[in-house]
């Protein structure tokens, strides 16, 4: 009997027709493989001899990136749970006119929540590249590049999550609201990059 | 009884304090989810009314795209073995002349390993950018940031490559070698940074 990889079990079903998990759950596992590659810098630092003055500083970092990979594998699930609930509310019935509303309505509270779950996915991912960057400058010199390539995940993650912001904002009816999700994601698309630029370049300098 | 999701096993392992799986093994896990949302993109657009016209080519890039993806998948083991048999290198013993002569060709064998599988990894990124720009510019227009997700991965995928060439080609005697690979990875790099850049704005302007 062959035992199919897990990695390559969740690779086959992003791979297959349905629709999901898609984008929105590759964004979700990026950013949190970027946030297990800060935790990995942390582990590997903790303990070595002449990083003691970085120790409290690294199982802080350590902490707060166990808890953010947590929070990213959550987001898969939800990611999920907004596509298929949006799908549902367009397969709604719209023959009378109180059908309609009612279709219309559920439509709008599905690309509501489908905006807020990958902007909060964005949110999450800026800050695990933070973290990437508290991790590369202080973290143990061997194991640096692996900081380089956990920024490079979120950072890819946080652009994936705001192309599914872009997909679902523009229809909807409440502008105010899409309007400062658009503006909060611009500014973490911003940030992010020039943050991530600035902590590859840290690591490649270092190797 | 707790069963863990197998993603949260590869990322536990990602995270420990283990020196494997770790950025080079997560590069190539990227890689594969860029490869695998390419398909997903084609096994979509397959069968829909409007897209007979691409029928053809759709099948050709799925069936590359899967074959890219199995192949990125078994270079996690790949770079595990380099990094295992370079690591074992280094433990040899190095009392006499001898010794030190053994020792010193071993880690040299095993430098050039772990800068070819990285470059391998590279390659086979830079031709899974080139499926996503066929993904994005002809699939189902209702998946199409599921190419943008891939393109992102796959580019990030890249320069995490990228960086552990950087690492081990440094120490490699055989000069003519370590020159050309750092030559062929920047001619990688430059394209690849070029054409996954293309493909987002050619995404973004789709949306």
């Amino acid at each position: 009997m062959i035992t199919q990889d897990p990695v390559e079990k969740f690779l086959a079903d992003l791979a297959s027709a349905g629709p999901t998990p898609g984008g929105g759950s590759a964004a979700a596992i990026m950013g949190a493989m970027g946030a297990a590659l800060v935790s990995m810098v942390c582990n590997v630092t903790l303990g070595k001899k002449g990083y003691e003055s970085v120790e409290a500083e690294m199982r802080e970092v350590l902490a707060e990136a166990d808890r953010l990979r947590a929070r990213l594998t959550a987001m898969v699930a939800e990611d999920v749970a907004a596509f298929d609930g949006l799908m549902a509310a367009y397969r709604l019935p719209k023959a009378s006119e109180e059908e309609k509303a009612r279709r219309s309505a559920a439509i709008q509270d599905w690309l509501r929540r489908a905006t807020e779950v990958p902007l909060a996915c964005a949110r999450v991912c800026a800050a695990v590249i933070g973290l990437c960057r508290r991790a590369s400058e202080k973290g143990y010199l061997q194991v640096i590049s692996d900081g380089g390539v956990g920024v490079l995940a979120a950072h890819a993650a946080l652009r994936s999550a705001a192309l599914n912001v872009y997909i679902n904002a523009p229809a909807l009816k409440d502008r105010a609201f899409a309007d400062s999700s658009i503006a909060e994601l611009e500014k973490l698309l911003g940030d992010g990059a020039a943050q991530s630029e600035a902590v590859y370049t840290l690591v490649r300098n270092k190797l």
